[in-house]
C-alpha cells in the first residue's frame, strides 16, 4: 500500500496511507507495568506490533548554524500514538528535535497506536516533521518546511460464523459433564481445538459467549487476535484479561457505570453477519448486529452506550440494531444465527419461527401423532403432548406476539443485509412468556432453542430439543436435518437441557469460537 | 427521645435530637417512578417511613402586613432531606412560605431522608423556620426570629451471627439438589423460613452471600430491613433490587467503576462481630469486619473505595480491616466466623488453623491411623492418606505461610475486639497454595473449609470435610463436635463438595441469612 509523502489517507484498493496497530497485547502491557518511568521498548518482539516510519533526508553535510529538524504531534493526537526510535529514544513530548544525519540519510522510527477509534477519535493521526530556521535570540524558530504523514489506527474486526474456527472455548462446571463430553466429541471430530475454562476459574459462570467477543486487528506488517471484554462481569470477568491476553493476543474493553449495564450487554447480544452487498453497497467484512430496546420505547434495556459507541466507531462493519428486549434474557442469539451455504450469498440466515413450530405440530396432529410427547426421557420435567400444546390458546397468543417481534427483526435484516426470502430459513421453535423483574412479559424458549447453535465449518452443534417422537425419531430434529442437510451441513444435537436450557441459555450462550481472520483487507474497503 | 426545640443532636441515653429514615423501600421508589413530575406522597403507608415535624405557633390572630413565616434548608442539606405537608404540599424549594394559622396552632410536616451518611455527608440535617420582617419594597425581608431542628439520618446496621435468624436464602442450581435438600432440613428443623432463588433467576450464580448483605435501619417511629447490594455483579445482580426491595424492605447500593471492582467486593468479605467492649469502649452493635490487601502492600486487591467509605460513614459499627488478599478468593469468611456461646462474652471467634489441622493429623498418625484416607466416597476426587499429607513438605511450608497470615489477623481481632485466648477456637483446617491470574501464590482450602459455616441460632451448618475416618467416624467432624458441642451448639455437616467446594466456595458463601435487629437502639450509643 502506497504510503510515502502523503499527508492524506484514502480508502480502497487504489487508496493510500499508512496504518497503525493499537499495541494492546502483552509485551506492551508488561512494558507499561515494569518500565513505567523509563517507558522504553523492553521486548524485541514488541517492535513487530509497530509501524516503521522512515525519515529520509537529502541535503548538505551539515545544517547551517541554528537550523534543526523536529518531529511534532498535536496535543489531541498525542493521546493516540507514541513514536519510538530504535530501542532507546521515545518521543514523550509533542515537539522533539531529530538528529540531522547529513547528506543522504535514513532514520527508522517506530509508531504504535494507543487507542482504538471511538466516538471522540476518528482513527486518523498526523505526524509532522519540520525544518526550523532561527530568527533571533529569544524568539522561537520558524518552520520553513513541513512534511506530514497520516496514519489510520486499524479497527477491531469481528468474525462471522462463515469463517474457519481456530479454537473453541467452553466452561467446565460440576453439572455439565455430559454437555462437555458432547462438545469435546463435536469439536474433535470437526478438527478444531477445544479450550476448557475450568470450574475453579469460572466458579459456576458458564456463559462463555457472554463475557467476551473474539476479533482481530490487521495491518500490512502484522495481524493478531484481540478480545473485546464485555462490561458484563460475572465470575468469568477475569478470564479475558488473565487467560486470553498474551503475546500477540490483544485485549480491549470499555468501562460503563454499573447502573448502565444490563443483560443486553452480554455478548450473546453481539453478532456479525457474513459479507453482504446491499443495494450495490459492499460490506465485504459483514455487518455487526446488536440487540436493543424497541426504537419507539421510552424505557427498556439497551446495550450500554460506551460499547455501542466503540462498535460504531470501528466503521468497517457498520452495525445494525435489532429489537431484542422482548426476550427475557434479551440476546439476538436467541432468535437468529448464520450458517455457511454453498450457493447464493454463501450463507443462510436462520430465524426462530413460532409459526413454523405450530405448523409442524399441526402436521403431527393431522398425521395422527397428537399424543406424541415433548420432554420424554427428562427427569424433573413434566411431559406434554402435541395436542395439549395445540389446544393451549394462551400459548398460541404468546407465540403470535413472539412471531411479530421476530418478523420486525426479519424485515430489518432483509433490508439491512439485502436478503431475499430464499436466503432465510425458518426454524420450528416455540416460546413462552414469563413475567420479568419489572412486572413485564418477556419471552423464553419453550423447549431448547435450536437456533442458539455453535457453527464449526459445516458442523452444527444444536441444542437437543426433546421434541415429540414419530417412529422413534424426534420430529423437531428430523425437521432441522431436512432443512439444513441439503446445504451440506451436518447436525449434531447436544443435550444442554439441565445445565444450560433450564438456566435460560443454550449451546451458543455456553461457548465461544475464535475464528481465522478475513482474507479481505479492511483498508481495501470503498467507504 | 427528647427532640423539641433543639438545634443540636447528641448521642447516648441522655442525648437528644430527632431521627430521619432514608425512605429507601418500595413506596418511595414507586412514588418517584410514577409521580416524577408532581412528586407528592401517593401511598398512605409511605408516611409511616417519615418523621413527623410539628410546627407550633403562638401569637396574634394575624401577622402584621408583610410579615411571614418561611421554612428553609441549606443547599447542601436539600440533597439529603425532603419535607412534605400532609399529602399535597411538598417543599421543593430551599425557602418556602408556611401559612400562619393565627393564635395557638399546630401544623404537621413529614420529613424523609434521601441518602445515607457517606464520606461527604455526616448524617446531620438542619431545618430552619424563620419569621421574616419586611424592610422596604424591593429589598428582601429580614429574619427577626429563627428556630432550628436538627435531624440525624439513621445509619445502616449489620446483624451478627449471634442474632436470631428470620429468613435463610439459598440458590437452586441444576447441580445442587443434595446440598439444597440438606439445607432445607437444617433450616426447617431449626424453625426458620428458607427462601430459594430459582435457577431461572440465578442462571448458575450460586453465591448468595456475595451479592448482598442484609441490614436494617431504625428510628423511634419505624424500623425496616435494608439490603446493601454489592458492586459485584454476577447473574444474581438483579436479585436484591427485583426480589428483595418491597414495602418496608429497603435497598441501598454503591456504584463503583467496573475496573475498581475485584473479588474482595463480594460480601463474603463483609462481616460483623457480636457486641464487644474494647479497653472500656462499648460496641453494643459490634464492629464491621472487611478484608483488604496487606497494609504495606503496594499492589493487591481491595474492597472498592465507595463501599468502604459507605461502611465507615455509618459510624455505629466502626469497621476493622483484616488482611484477606492472601486468599485466592479473598474473603474473610474463608478463615473466620462467630458462634453464640452461653458464657464469657456471649460468643466465640472461630478461626481456621492449619496448625490445629497438622496437629490433628499427627495425632492420627501416632495413634496408628496414618493410612486413613481423606476424600473417601467422593467421585472424581483422588484419595490421600494422613501419612501422605504429613510427608508432603511443600504442603507443610504452604500451611505455615497460611498460619502466619491468619495469625496476623488473629492479633488484629484480639486487639480490635478486646478478645482473650479463651474467646477463640482454632479449627483444624488445611490450605494449599495455587498460582493466581497474576502469577502470584494465593491460598485455597485443601478440604471443605469448615469455618465457612451457616449459623442459625445454636444450629451450625458446616461444610462436610470428608476427612480421614477412625472407627468409621470422620476425625475432622469428631473434632469439630468436640470443640463446639460443649457450647450447646449442634453441628450438621452438609455435603457441598462438588457444587460449592470445587467452585471455591462453601456453605456460607452459598447462603445468606436475614436476622432480627438488635434490641439496643443505635442512638443510645455513647460516641
Amino acid at each position: 500500500r502506497e504510503v510515502l509523502g502523503r499527508a492524506s489517507w484514502t480508502w480502497g484498493p487504489n487508496g493510500h496511507g499508512a496504518i497503525l496497530l493499537v499495541n494492546c497485547d502483552t509485551e506492551r502491557r508488561y512494558r507499561k507495568k515494569l518500565d513505567s518511568e523509563s517507558d522504553h521498548v523492553s521486548e524485541r518482539s514488541d517492535l513487530k506490533d509497530m509501524s516503521v516510519m522512515v525519515l529520509r533526508t537529502k541535503g548538505p553535510a551539515k545544517l547551517p548554524e541554528g537550523y534543526k529538524l523536529t518531529m511534532h504531534i498535536s496535543q489531541g493526537d498525542a493521546e493516540s500514538v507514541r513514536v519510538f526510535k530504535t530501542r532507546s529514544f521515545e518521543m514523550t513530548v509533542l515537539s522533539q528535535e531529530v538528529p540531522y544525519l547529513g547528506g543522504t540519510g535514513e532514520m527508522n522510527f517506530y509508531a504504535e497506536g494507543l487507542r482504538f477509534p471511538d466516538k471522540d477519535f476518528n482513527g486518523l493521526i498526523r505526524i509532522h516533521l519540520s525544518l526550523l530556521e532561527p530568527i533571533s535570540t529569544g524568539l522561537p524558530e520558524t518552520p520553513i518546511f513541513t512534511d506530514t504523514v497520516v496514519f489510520r489506527v486499524a479497527p477491531w474486526i469481528m468474525t462471522p460464523n462463515t469463517l474457519q474456527p481456530s479454537e473453541v472455548f467452553v466452561c467446565s462446571t460440576p453439572d455439565n459433564f455430559h454437555f462437555l463430553r458432547s462438545m469435546k466429541q463435536l469439536v474433535a471430530s470437526s478438527g478444531y481445538k477445544l479450550k476448557i475454562c475450568h470450574a475453579y476459574l469460572n466458579r459456576g459462570d458458564r456463559w462463555m459467549q457472554d463475557e467476551l467477543e473474539f476479533g482481530y486487528i490487521d495491518s500490512p506488517h502484522h495481524r493478531f487476535p484481540v478480545v473485546l471484554d464485555s462490561p458484563r462481569d460475572g465470575e468469568l470477568m477475569d478470564f479475558p484479561y488473565s487467560e486470553l491476553l498474551g503475546p500477540d493476543f490483544g485485549y480491549v474493553t470499555r468501562f460503563a457505570e454499573k447502573k448502565d449495564v444490563s443483560s443486553l450487554d452480554s455478548f450473546g447480544n453481539l453478532e456479525v453477519s457474513p459479507p453482504v452487498t446491499v443495494n450495490g453497497k459492499h460490506f465485504p467484512l459483514g455487518r455487526i448486529i446488536i440487540g436493543v430496546a424497541f426504537p419507539t420505547a421510552t424505557k427498556g434495556r439497551n446495550m450500554t452506550k460506551v460499547v455501542q459507541d466503540f462498535l460504531w466507531a470501528q466503521k468497517v462493519q457498520e452495525p445494525i440494531a435489532l429489537f431484542s428486549d422482548w426476550l427475557y434474557v434479551g440476546h439476538v442469539d436467541e432468535f437468529m444465527t448464520f450458517v455457511p451455504a454453498p450457493d447464493r450469498k454463501g450463507f443462510r440466515l436462520l430465524l426462530a419461527s413460532p409459526d413454523a413450530g405450530l405448523k409442524l405440530f399441526r402436521g403431527l396432529h393431522n398425521d395422527g401423532h397428537g399424543q406424541a410427547k415433548l420432554f420424554e426421557g427428562l427427569k424433573d420435567e413434566e411431559q406434554i403432548t402435541v395436542d395439549e400444546i395445540l389446544k393451549d390458546e394462551g400459548l398460541r397468543a404468546e407465540n403470535n406476539y413472539v412471531q411479530s417481534c421476530i418478523d420486525w427483526n426479519r424485515d430489518v435484516l432483509k433490508r439491512e443485509l439485502g436478503l431475499d426470502e430464499e436466503d432465510i430459513i425458518d426454524l420450528p421453535i416455540l416460546f413462552k412468556l414469563v413475567v420479568d423483574n419489572n412486572a413485564e412479559f418477556r419471552a423464553l424458549a419453550y423447549y431448547p432453542d435450536m437456533v442458539n447453535m455453535i457453527v464449526l465449518g459445516k458442523n452444527l452443534g444444536i441444542p437437543k430439543p426433546f421434541g415429540p417422537k414419530v417412529n422413534g425419531r424426534c420430529a423437531l430434529e428430523a425437521e432441522m436435518c431436512s432443512l439444513l442437510e441439503s446445504l451440506g451441513l451436518s447436525c449434531t444435537f447436544i443435550n444442554d437441557f439441565a445445565s444450560y436450557h433450564k438456566l435460560l441459555g443454550e449451546v451458543h450462550c455456553g461457548s465461544n469460537v475464535r475464528r481465522e481472520p478475513f482474507d479481505f483487507k479492511w483498508w481495501n474497503l470503498e467507504m
